[in-house]
């Protein structure tokens, strides 16, 4: 019976030109990055793709942690009467939400939502908790499972079950609550673009678009080889409507009993549904070096009965101490040329191959997964060429695919070329928009796109592209994920 | 509008002697690491308890990640069908389990359990990527969150749902797999006695108290003040059960296709409770400085127009960088002494007194949380001085629960002894034991307790303290959380 790798080895996977969706998903499965469980919608994050998420959760944790904010957890059940309390919030979320009715034998008297998001269940918990001015600002976070009900499951990008963060925070004044959206907005910009390399437009979300219940909702949007947008990020100023319904209150400095202004924000897994989607290729995902478990693998090309080469692979690990993460495969059973191949698909940043001519010159041969480009380096000049190199391909990942978007992105300044530009679907259309929500439904009638992100005030006297009305603002569209 | 701080203030909790169970709930409550949910059965668990939870955590997941195990998410959903497909496992969890029934806004075709532990799922991924002796050991371990319906709720100890650690590991012979087993108790035991302070007794559990499933069940046990046992984590030989059950098979290097042995290994939040139990006290929870968010707290104490004071917090916390986990309380509206209660409510090890007094002299004081013992301390010794203390604190808190357990267990010889110690509930009663689950059964009945674990093997020609019959093993009894 082959085993998984040997098979592995015998098909290869369709070109990422052909066909996107098919490509994504070989890829997210040969790469060794999940499984589909034996549960409809729902996926396995296998041990490779958990240390990904891992090293991007620390990358966010690490920023919540710096501007002062603080995990907790939250139970996982919301009882139907509590959720029913906003009545935009449940609207938007009950079609999408499981429901345990039996538990320890017993058919339940209440329902019990198993949490698509947890703004209920924390707002219940800030009235009990915020009294005075004095115990706020409360800043929490929590990295927890959540359940939506999906028809189609695709890995990261839509699942049943999925693993995120969910920010929620309290604040004295509408000002500070605005303040903190826009904090941690900026936050998921700047991984997004400085740790995973992908560029996103920023902005605030349409009246059509925004989160069940909040009074505006902020976005960091991405886009896809296929010209869709990926959301990947959003933050929520929810005024004070969950405070009203949940009755969180404070006695602020003047003696007055007033409602908090909360907020809530969140990244999920579908994040990393981005990253390879953007950067990978033929050969498989290529991973930005700041979140690849190994940076760096070492590939001794041995020669028979010569046990130098195995000695060097462990001496190239050591040179590479504390400058990159670094994985010496010396599996005796693969051959090197397999182990390429292995690597590639995997994504591993760089790789370091190590025969007995390199032995020989001094050197050790570096490949770059981005370019493909090979170089020999001396052996001493080893440890500050992986840095650079490294250094490299993480800017030079993020420019490339900013380039991309720019490439794609068409600014319509009429009708026709605002509805042939998302027709073609290419990529981001940017107009001039008046953002009404009737002009928003019809322009998803005729194109099966929306709105994305409101990027900016229009200069007075705008029209919008696509009805004519009076545009105060400047958007993006395209069809999404 | 009295705040919450204040309110604390004004009640004190119960002496920890008088009523255990209202101390301890108390405790949990006053020194904020948890709160009751909305939901029956589940609690919350604040920023403060999860700062101790996750540095407990920390200290499980460096040592697994030594011994060669990664990190994986399974999903939480288990359909019934394959829950039921090993017999004794379904029959053990199926009472407890919460049953999805509901989702999209239809009733399924199939129940969904969700998990409340996930050998089934993990077996049915293996039996997919285990193919070869090559692809052998497999080492993954999740930390999640399980649910088991429970009818009485106590914050750690019981609850409905909670947060745990689950190993699962697959093996190609019956000796590695046993061998991994001793090796993750010895861990456990290792983060429970160097770590959390906790002494606790290992060894296998009768087979009346085994893992449903299980072919043995290994098990930590740490007594509590109550003279009742905690089981603090587990570790269990699966033989092939699960492997029949889930058909998880390799062919060998004789080329033979046989079942892999599998292991399941378990440690969750309950293990804070014990900690919680054993070193608390009457003015609250005592944390050994191991799992102390803020292993010193420095407390001003300002005189009125004088801000040196304030600039000397500083310099402390300054002073003791890199040496301890230092919090500087410098809220004004609270005054020194409340502060001093708040944060032994909350178990700072050490607290660092600083006044005008302190400053003339050149000194610190510094009080201990486990002793009540204060000293002043030059200033220039401050950062030897802390570590040492911190580090007689970690030693002097086990060595504490240490002889108290050893105090409360009871050597039995025969009958009365036996059925007197146990009905007493001083704590351990140690004894010679025939091993059959008909005499546990009946202990169970006089007593209310049952073996806890089998310690060791007894000497030939031992007979059992309780019912007279052969005895080959000597084990420890108690009643249990």
């Amino acid at each position: 019976m082959p085993d998984d790798a040997a098979k592995r080895e015998m098909k290869s996977i369709p070109p990422k030109g052909a066909d996107l969706s098919d490509w994504y998903t070989q890829v997210c499965l040969r790469a060794q990055l999940v499984d589909y469980a034996p549960v409809r919608g729902c996926i396995v994050l296998r041990p490779y793709g958990f240390a990904i998420w891992d090293l991007i959760r620390e990358e966010f944790d690490r920023r919540f942690k710096a501007t002062g904010h603080q995990n907790a957890y939250f139970p996982l059940f919301i009882p139907e009467s509590l959720l029913a309390r906003e009545a935009e919030h449940v609207e938007g979320f009950a079609p999408e939400v499981a429901w345990v009715t039996e538990g320890g034998g017993e058919k339940l008297t209440e329902r019990l939502a198993i949490r698509p998001t947890s703004e209920v269940i924390v707002g219940m918990m800030y009235a009990r908790w915020i009294q005075s001015h004095r115990d706020l600002p409360v800043l929490i976070n929590q990295w927890a499972n959540v359940v939506r009900w999906e028809k189609a499951t695709r890995p990261f990008l839509r699942t049943l079950e999925f693993l995120w963060q969910e920010g929620h925070t309290a604040h004295a004044t509408q000002a500070e609550a605005s303040e903190e959206v826009q904090q941690m907005l900026e936050i998921y910009r700047s991984v997004a673009e400085d740790i995973l390399c992908l560029p996103v437009i920023t902005g605030r979300k349409s009246e059509h678009e925004k989160f069940a219940g909040a009074a505006a909702t902020f976005a960091i949007e991405a886009l896809m080889p296929d010209g869709k947008a990926l959301q990947a990020g959003t933050s929520h100023e929810l005024g004070q409507h969950f405070a009203k319904a949940y009755d969180i209150k404070f006695t602020d400095t003047d003696e007055q009993i007033k409602h908090v202004w909360t907020t809530s924000w969140g990244v999920s897994w579908r994040i990393l549904g981005g990253v390879i989607m953007v950067h990978g290729d033929d050969r498989g995902l290529v991973l930005p070096p700041a979140i690849a478990p190994h940076q760096v693998v070492v590939v001794p090309i041995p020669k028979k009965g010569d046990d130098t080469v195995a000695v060097a692979a462990r001496e190239i690990a050591a040179l590479l101490q504390g400058v990159a993460r670094t994985h010496v495969d010396d599996r005796p059973e693969q051959t090197a040329p397999w182990k390429f191949n292995e690597w590639e698909m995997r994504g591993v940043p760089l790789r370091a191959e190590i025969g007995p001519r390199d032995i020989a010159a001094g050197q050790v041969t570096l490949a770059r997964r981005d370019t493909l480009e090979k170089v020999a380096v001396p052996r001493e000049q080893l440890a500050a060429r992986v840095s650079e190199i490294l250094a490299d391909i993480q800017r030079s990942l993020y420019a490339r695919a900013l380039a991309e978007r720019e490439r794609r992105t068409v600014v319509a300044h009429d009708r026709k070329s605002f509805v042939d530009g998302l027709v073609a679907q290419t990529g981001f259309v940017e107009s001039l928009w008046c953002a009404r929500t009737e002009c928003e439904l019809d322009i998803k009638a005729e194109t099966s796109a929306v709105s994305r992100v409101i990027a900016g005030a229009a200069e007075p006297g705008s029209v919008c592209a696509y009805c004519g009305c009076p545009a105060p603002v400047r958007a993006f569209f395209a069809r999404s994920y």
